[in-house]
């Protein structure tokens, strides 16, 4: 099985390179300002911050703010400090996500929370998340604070969504698309709308901007979720199980439970409820989603919203940047195989 | 001994009744703005946010807000909003602020992290946080917003600053009040600061209230400090000794080390780190503060600053918001008697 989102066989596998190269000369800048402006005069606070913004992030968030404003052809400079706001929003989430989750890796590495303590990790995500707000004031538009801010408080929405859908055996797909689209598309949504701000085009195009960064969060919230239930913690640097373990209703669980039968179904009730998640059970579970088609499924959802995400694009004249956009899509979709 | 802040011999307590009295009416505005803006789709949210905001504060930082406003005779409705904004940030930093110290009691009732779990109360913190600055945006100034995001960034930061100096009993004065003039006083001074702002006043206003916040914040910080070491959790709604249990270096215990004999500074130094802070050792340490006038000290140190807090008020013209306003610092340094 491969993607099918406007690849034509016989070419390589989609990557992200395209975009990282077209955005690699405004990136550095980006750096520049996430790098000053996660300064304190309190040590612990760019120590903390830099274990994560340093570790090897794809800095995907930011890299849609550049390539959108490349999109639209943009030649000003305003969008850098947004792509940082941006990031540092993305990163504050990560901080407090690891707390919640009581994750200990992200990335391959050992998460802030386990090397500085969750007290840490709470408020330097707190203040990372202020200083995103800084930046925005800066830059000076309230349009763009406004988007932003109404990002963070539906991805905050999101997180408690998330939260109280744990360990519930009856959440279904629907509650499942608005809390992904919550904790992940409104950051993807926000980071490329930004740049149709900045650069002063028409309502419609930031709104296709929009529909692209949300879509391809979608795709690549369901790919992320597929993943847990296919790969090892080599491949993804996460703990793979951890969805499991933390009886999170995910798209390949609520397929799997609802094709099982009777007996299949109790295993997923037992399991998400918290009282069957050993490793012997994460392998009966990966199984289940097999033979039920419910990660290929996940992922064909995951084609869908990534077609989507393409077609929002429609809009805007050929060049290398949309190539660039399209084969991201392609590459968020193809991730799992 | 009795509080000192111009107050003539003979006259009743002072209070937060007329503060209370004079910004009744704005205050039944802002509590409108607060409960409707605390709503989420999301039951969990207006749930714990509501057990908090509900649960018997003062609203001391928005009725600040609302006094400054008076004081300058604002004929406006734009401070509603931005006292609610204020109180969202405030309500935020508690929650973050219980997660990090474990407490399980906040004004005499369990708190959320009790309740709810860290998780909820890290998220819904955040949610808090996030619709503040969507009240801030929705008034449209940037002014404010500057303002107010600094003021989160520089608490965010005086509370990292805060959990590195803890256990440390080499921290001095100036350390701490550095850390209490960004985690308390920073927002008091910019809840009195913004009135200022949308009410258009000249900047030497603007900055005359803001040295009355910060002044009062800093005193309000020193008196709650003391309280840890001289009264118990029936008088406050906290567990007395807190702070001592934390080995948080406040200043009666920086005092009462710095003022202490060899044997006596050992038994600091064991307590702080945590070797010696059961129930036993906390009726020691409240005798060595009182011996070594550790918490009188500190007591005078408040009314220095409430005494800046009051002066800084002084190029308004009379009014019974202003009288409000000193009586309202008054009564701050005089909570511990």
């Amino acid at each position: 099985m491969t993607a099918t989102v406007h690849r034509l066989a016989g070419r390589p596998a989609p990557s992200l390179d395209p975009m990282i190269g077209i955005t690699a000369h405004d990136m550095n800048r980006v750096n520049a300002v996430i790098i000053d402006r996660m300064q304190s005069d309190i040590p612990l606070i760019p120590e903390l911050a830099g274990h994560l913004i340093a570790g090897g992030g794809k800095r995907l968030r930011p890299m849609l703010t550049l390539a959108s404003a490349a999109v639209l052809d943009y030649a000003g400079t305003r969008h850098h400090r947004l792509a940082a706001a941006v990031e540092f929003i993305h990163t504050a989430t990560l901080l407090h996500d690891d707390v919640v989750d009581g994750s200990d890796l992200r990335r391959g590495r050992r998460t802030a929370n386990v090397i500085w303590g969750n007290p840490a990790s709470v408020l330097v995500g707190d203040f990372l998340f202020s200083r995103s707000f800084e930046l925005m004031v800066e830059d000076g538009s309230l349009k763009v604070l406004k988007i932003l801010s109404n990002a963070s408080a539906v991805i905050a929405e999101g997180e408690v969504n998330q939260l109280t859908a744990a360990r519930r055996i009856e959440i279904g797909e629907e509650r499942y698309l608005e809390i992904i689209g919550a904790k992940t598309a409104a950051l993807f949504a926000a980071a490329c709308r930004i740049a149709a701000v900045v650069a002063e085009r028409p309502e419609r195009e930031e709104m296709a901007l929009d529909a692209y960064g949300r879509n391809l969060g979608i795709a690549f919230q369901l790919v992320d979720d597929a993943i847990d239930y296919v790969s090892d913690a080599g491949t993804m640097g996460k703990d793979a199980g951890d969805d499991f373990r933390e009886g999170k209703m995910t798209l390949p669980v609520i397929l799997a439970h609802a094709r099982g039968d009777t007996e299949t179904r109790k295993f997923w009730k037992d399991a998400v409820e918290g009282r069957r998640n050993g490793d012997a059970e994460f392998e009966r579970a990966i199984e289940l989603v097999r033979e039920t088609r419910a990660v290929d499924d996940t992922l064909a959802r995951a084609r869908h919203y990534g077609q989507r995400a393409v077609d929002a694009l429609g809009m805007f004249p050929a060049s290398s940047a949309k190539d660039a956009m399209v084969e991201a899509v392609e590459f968020a979709v193809a991730r799992a195989y």
